[in-house]
């Protein structure tokens, strides 16, 4: 029985109530609330006859066989976790129209396997590293990630312990080298396809992107007894900067620079400012426009500490190139928008996705569903049924063409 | 027996210890810590056959009673509290020298009352309003200031219940009318008297002081898709603002201006940042241009964010005139410290301190001792063995003088 855009929009919305909080839906790696995700969708997965697992690394997996023992597996997927007080379709819709594929199939096996993958981690919330899931698919979790700790001086190594799962068969997370091909469908995080009047699009290109995790320290002292010019403000130093990256931002085209997470110690209103924490996180279709871009940043940071006898230090926590989707499945996926009425129009993706680290070992391309108002992160985030509807057209389409290629 | 500079010095350090944090020194209002200085500091009074209790502000008190019985009191304090990751004098010190003083009379009873008080609260840093102490003092607290809650929507009221004192008593920690006094001994928090090579000099006033806590209200969305000149960047506009604080307070002789605890949230480097809260403070020894700085910089913040699109909220936290300390008061202080070979210079004090509250009610002074390096509210606070061998001599002449007049 295939599900509609209604039953699919209702089953992300269900999925949105699994929560760290109690008022909004944040759902960091391995965070309790992932339990239940799993449990919600393996139960759905397993009544589908699929057989369903939890890898080390916490993705969730349902294979459905093909028709003959073995053979190279289609993946599906997307993530599961999100960013603190989250929309309902960020990474879960592309999961659960996977497995609305599954379904629409009525049991019946096609010249390959389909697994389905719900990845652990994608946002990089809580350890400031994204893609945890993707990366132990494609075998690249070596003992630093591990090592890495939260907020609360919890290493993912550990997280993964408390969950309930071995992190010393991460391993067995990694997929086989025969892989058919990767496919996600996800919803565009912007206001591009809105504009074009269009409910899907091909992604074709993935933006790269430069994260860091930067540190000001200055020196604490008295808010009023230390005239201005004897301060070494963390704050003021960090303050002038943000301004710096995003003047510089607005002046090349296609850049996006941001400043976040900022948090400055002590807590106190009377105590000039010691240490100041942020994230900055650079973008753009170009690598060596974004790699001069964030050098450029990371460059007036430190004079800018100089100059104010602070110190600046700025550590990488991602350093991903532009990423080229495959374009043998770029056609496909165009010629099933074309199948199914849409235009096929291509776009380079702003926002990093799982796919983007998948592709380097795995076939992989991308399918954006239209998202009003281009909100995203953000309880407003949206999608019009119709448009899932046509997804899961998309989906099939795509499905029919490989099982003519295999066969 | 009267006890040496060392001595003082060494109990201070060991209070220190009783804090919030294993690592660093951090008491703030009623936290678990401050039962451990009652306790020592108690103990110590009780061996001075005092009369000690803790009010229902948390204030710790003890009295040396006069040789009548009754009698106008002379109150001698200064405040428990601390600020995060403090250092081991800023408040504390006023307190042990107080006690030390009582130690040094031997059991001589004097022809009035002394009462030493360890004020609970003084620094704002756990409700972002200082002076809780000393304002149930004189009768200055109201169901507003008990219904403010701090980071974890706990009321002082609750906190006040939480530590095991019966908040609804709260007016029996008012001061008699008749107060002879309130002298406040007190590290100078900055680097003058270094400069003057002076141990001690008397206050003669304390600088106004303007507080607000403020908030910048954006819109989240994603840091990879959103363009730069879509933004609703709470953070950028927050950042541009205390650029604008810093440089407003730059250009006027005397003017400090302080952006502190600036928290944003959401806390993702891949969203662009939605909220942020901080801290303003103002201080000028002029109540005219402290105000109008204060003025300026709320306008300049309301019109950065108009300009962003953004809100800019500031509540006011604490507004504070100049106090002036009481004139015979400050003369008397003069004398004592020239009877005991320093120049008694006259200060104004940039912080803000509990006899500025005090003054309302009862005639008050304080007096600084030099603090190397001016530094202060870092664990680097020090003061010199001499300075307060000197301070409490000082104390001893301030008490003769008292005795005399009284007599």
């Amino acid at each position: 029985m295939k599900l509609s855009g209604d039953d699919i929009i209702a089953r992300c919305r269900h999925i949105a109530r699994f929560s760290e909080s109690a008022t909004e839906t944040t759902r960091t790696f391995l965070c309790p609330a992932m339990h239940d995700v799993h449990r919600y969708l393996g139960e759905w997965m397993g009544s589908l006859h699929m057989d369903v697992r939890v890898d080390a690394m916490g993705n969730l997996r349902g294979l459905h066989p093909g028709s003959r023992g073995g053979g190279r597996r289609l993946l599906i997927g997307s993530h599961l976790d999100t960013v603190p007080n989250a929309g309902a379709f960020d990474g879960i819709l592309g999961v659960v129209l996977g497995i609305a594929l599954v379904q629409s199939l009525e049991g019946e096996r096609l010249p390959f396997p389909i697994e389905i993958i719900g990845f652990s981690e994608e946002e990089g919330v809580r350890f400031g590293v994204p893609f945890l899931g993707s990366r132990a698919l494609i075998g690249r979790v070596d003992d630093q990630l591990l090592s890495t700790t939260d907020q609360n001086g919890v290493s993912v190594y550990e997280a993964i312990r408390q969950f309930g799962l071995n992190p010393t068969h991460i391993g067995e997370a990694c997929a086989d080298p025969g892989v058919l091909a990767y496919l996600e469908f996800h919803i565009e995080q912007g206001p591009v396809l809105e504009h074009l009047d269009q409910p899907l699009a091909v992604v074709q290109a993935i933006a790269g992107q430069s994260r860091y995790a930067v540190n000001v320290t200055g020196s604490a002292s008295h808010a009023g007894t230390t005239p201005m010019n004897l301060r070494k403000d963390a704050l003021a130093g960090m303050a002038e900067w943000i301004t710096v990256v995003e003047a510089d931002a607005k002046q090349v085209n296609g850049l996006v620079s941001t400043v976040a997470a900022v948090h400055s110690e002590p807590r106190a209103g009377n105590v000039v400012p010691a240490q100041v924490t942020a994230s900055l996180d650079v973008r753009h279709a170009a690598d060596e426009v974004r790699r001069a871009a964030a050098k450029r940043l990371l460059h007036s940071g430190a004079s800018i500490a100089e100059r104010r006898g602070l110190k600046f230090h700025a550590e990488v926590r991602l350093e991903q190139a532009t990423v080229q989707m495959d374009p043998d499945l770029v056609g496909m996926a165009q010629r099933a928008l074309q199948n199914i009425g849409c235009e096929g129009r291509l776009l380079t993706s702003g926002a990093g996705h799982d796919a983007m680290v998948i592709a380097e070992k795995v076939p992989s391309v991308m399918i954006f569903l239209r998202n009003p108002g281009g909100i995203s992160h953000h309880p407003d985030e949206s999608v019009l049924r119709g448009d899932v509807d046509l997804a899961l057209s998309a989906l099939l389409n795509i499905l029919k063409q490989f099982a003519s290629q295999v066969s």
